[in-house]
């Protein structure tokens, strides 16, 4: 077996596994399980009681993580130059390295040496990892569903995130010029405004920031009113967007069903006969 | 009258009634009305005052309940052998028991035991009988239709809910390191944090832990304005679920009615118009 | 001019004016000022800063406006015999006293008298008479709209809250559990974790109960995830409905559109097209 | 060049750029930048501390566009002659002068000079120089479309919108009624009542005003539970209306798509043969 060759089966080892390849499966496998312990890791490890009492297990299974992290990244900018996209030593594993995810697999192994170098905890940047995962489920036909109508929806999206961010400024500075003067530690400028609207206008309603006067209370009111319908508008935009794509999807699927032709007597589907 | 069809004609009766079966339905509507009393009961009892002043009343009827559900699951296990899904006197029995509302019955029943034997107060199990009314209603149409979306969309809610889920572990993690300095006691740790996302991008907002530092607001309010969608979309992915479904049944419907067929005058309907 | 001809006249300009009947909305516009003087004088007078200011001035709207609602009422008994439904001196205005219309009405007027003979104040009440405002506006279409789109939608709106109903038990009884010995006076009953339940899980969130143990934040975050689609499935249903219903309108307005038969070059409509 | 060519030049300059006048598009994009720059203004310097350092050169941003403003108005309204809609030396002027827009821009220079003359602040209506940049955005696609679907919807959205306000009045009422006596300072009137029912059925939920008895609370979840469906309707209907729009753009782009006829080979859209 030839180096190029193992090369290659090195590199669709690391890569998402092809259906039927087992060893790649177990390999993904792996990853996935080191990425949720790390995580786990983290989680718990912020909880200060949980860490003085496992802070050395933590620390190991750290430590190990990045022996392998460190690894698979070495094995991967080895490897990578056996895909077309990336072929030349130099210039092709650069092309690599700058790709998303080996940005992000980079930013995940970097803060173990500055810590190791200069002490400072940036280990919180293994959470960077989880968007791996996202590679290793993509071929989930809902998770593509999700990721199609955001891209379909974002121009709509975009405008009503503009509106709602005018909404915003307008609501902001109409609470602090109202409220203002009555509190003056709460609606202390413009973004204590704006604090306010957002908090309102997502309904989130902390009740921290909170108009007081009868002018307050009555623009506050006509604010959450109108506003709301608009913070509220990129969830139904999205919701009907799905509504459309899996629409199209049932369409497309009905395109594909048999029928028989009343002339010829052979098989035809709708597709056939809108394209003709 | 058989033993047979003594066995068989309880087995009727205890489950739920046919069109037209009259004792069948009184018996439905009976052990129906011991839940909702046993259900009240179980509310009224957990307030200290009306349990000082009704706990003879609570006991008998929970005495009286706990001697109706042995029964009824007596008979149930006895006549279950009727049903051909059942027969076998031990095996068809131990597969009944097996079955999700045989186990709920016996989970309901048991607490009681439990009781008298070590004073082991479980009796708010009675809770689960509630999901045997399931059983009751589930004819209702509109239930089927609610079962059958969820069931549809699973997938896509599956997806989003695991969305949901690195988006709060994210979310969590960014307020946790932004906030945990200055309000070391709300921000702890990164499940605090995410106790916080989970209240803020649900737009629930408590108030019990809010940012109050000028970049835990402003990522705040970043994170509420793009989470909300994600967090809204589960409801939304319903809604248009239900939206086609009831399409669905309408064209289904539609598809049923009579025509008459403008060359033979014959009766025909639009799913045999459209089949040819 | 006849009796029967002036009482018939009487009867159209109580009752919501016919297009071209100026007279009879002239009087609709009348009551219409009056009934939002009345709740008007009802909100302000709560106000005890204006009440005592005003008071005086609202005693004279609050007589005048008896007066003349006593007198409409007494208008309307005697005239409502010309309505062919309402036919017979005795038993067809017995018949009108009952509709709910005429049962608010009289609900309005009563208790001005209960205050003169017994002091009691309950002219709150006028409040009821908003809802004949709905009459007045019925013609519009939007508003059939809404109440057409309720009504197609109220089997599944029933099954959602009762669904609602067994989650919010359910969360409430597990919450009480969790949380009760911690919070004795939080949640001190099952009542009380059914109030976390609706002002949680309607993502309302006060603030004035919340979970406090780890245990406690863990179920009431899984609660609101899960119940939070379930409580927004109504508003769903709802708009879902209002879609489906629109475009069954501009369907139906199509199918009202013109179009010549390739065969005889007849005008014909979509609709006629199907109905054959 | 001509004074009316040069006049008709500025005015061209002035207004939104067409496609490939270079000149007017950098103009636009200069107003759009002055106008963000005096926003950033209008926000840092409601900050206390940002103020108190940056006050001179707040005021100097503030006095330059003063000044170009004013210049651009003067301009304006000088060349509005050579639109054919605002000819004539003074009527024209002045009907152009009540146009919306020029409105606004008069509203933001005027504040000035009430600052130079009589001291009063009213820089803030700045602000409303943001609403120039929705002209400046028209162009856009799915603004139009945001706009379009609220006008469709308006007839429904005034219709649910009014049912609103009898639900908060009637709600309002009822809280005040309930609460009232137990809480006097929370509920001390209808309208506190009523700003209750808007923080409630909006589910912001601020916490400040609570029912805290059982009837108070009892009320309180059956308003919630009805009226969320109800306070979530705009959202809805909005989101129903853009997929129905959206639908109805895509099938108007399907039926410009040129198909060939299977009988005489030539071109046809769909839009012909459905008008055939």
């Amino acid at each position: 077996m030839s180096l190029s060759s193992v090369k290659k089966r090195v590199f669709e080892i690391l890569n998402v596994a092809e259906d039927g390849d087992n060893v790649s499966l177990a390999f993904d496998i792996f990853i996935f399980a080191i990425i949720v312990l790390n995580v786990a890791v983290l989680i718990l490890g912020s909880i200060r009681s949980v860490l003085e009492k496992y802070w050395l297990l933590f620390i190991i299974i750290s430590v190990i993580t990045m022996i392998i992290f460190v690894i698979e990244y070495g094995l991967r900018i080895w490897s990578c130059t056996s895909d077309p996209r990336y072929s030349g030593p130099v210039k092709g594993r650069i092309r690599w390295a700058m790709t998303p995810f080996a940005l992000i697999d980079l930013l995940v192994i970097l803060p173990y040496f500055a810590f190791l170098l200069f002490g400072i905890d940036l280990t919180a940047l293994v959470i960077l990892r989880i968007f791996r995962l996202l590679k290793v489920v993509k071929y989930s036909d809902s998770l593509s569903l999700v990721v199609g109508v955001i891209n379909n929806e974002r121009k709509t999206l975009f405008t009503t995130y503009a509106a709602l961010m005018i909404v915003l400024l307008v609501a902001g500075t109409l609470m602090y010029q109202v409220e203002g003067s009555v509190q003056p530690e709460k609606f202390a400028s413009i973004p204590d405004g704006m604090w306010w609207g957002v908090i309102t206008l997502a309904t989130i309603g902390y009740g921290d920031v909170v108009p007081i006067t009868a002018a307050g209370k009555l623009l506050g009111s006509i604010i959450a009113l109108i506003g709301i319908g608009l913070f509220a508008l990129p969830a139904g935009i999205l919701a009907s967007g799905f509504s459309r794509e899996i629409e199209r999807i049932h369409r497309a699927e009905n395109d594909e069903e048999i029928y028989l032709c009343p002339h010829c007597k052979q098989e035809v589907t709708k597709k056939d006969l809108w394209k003709k």
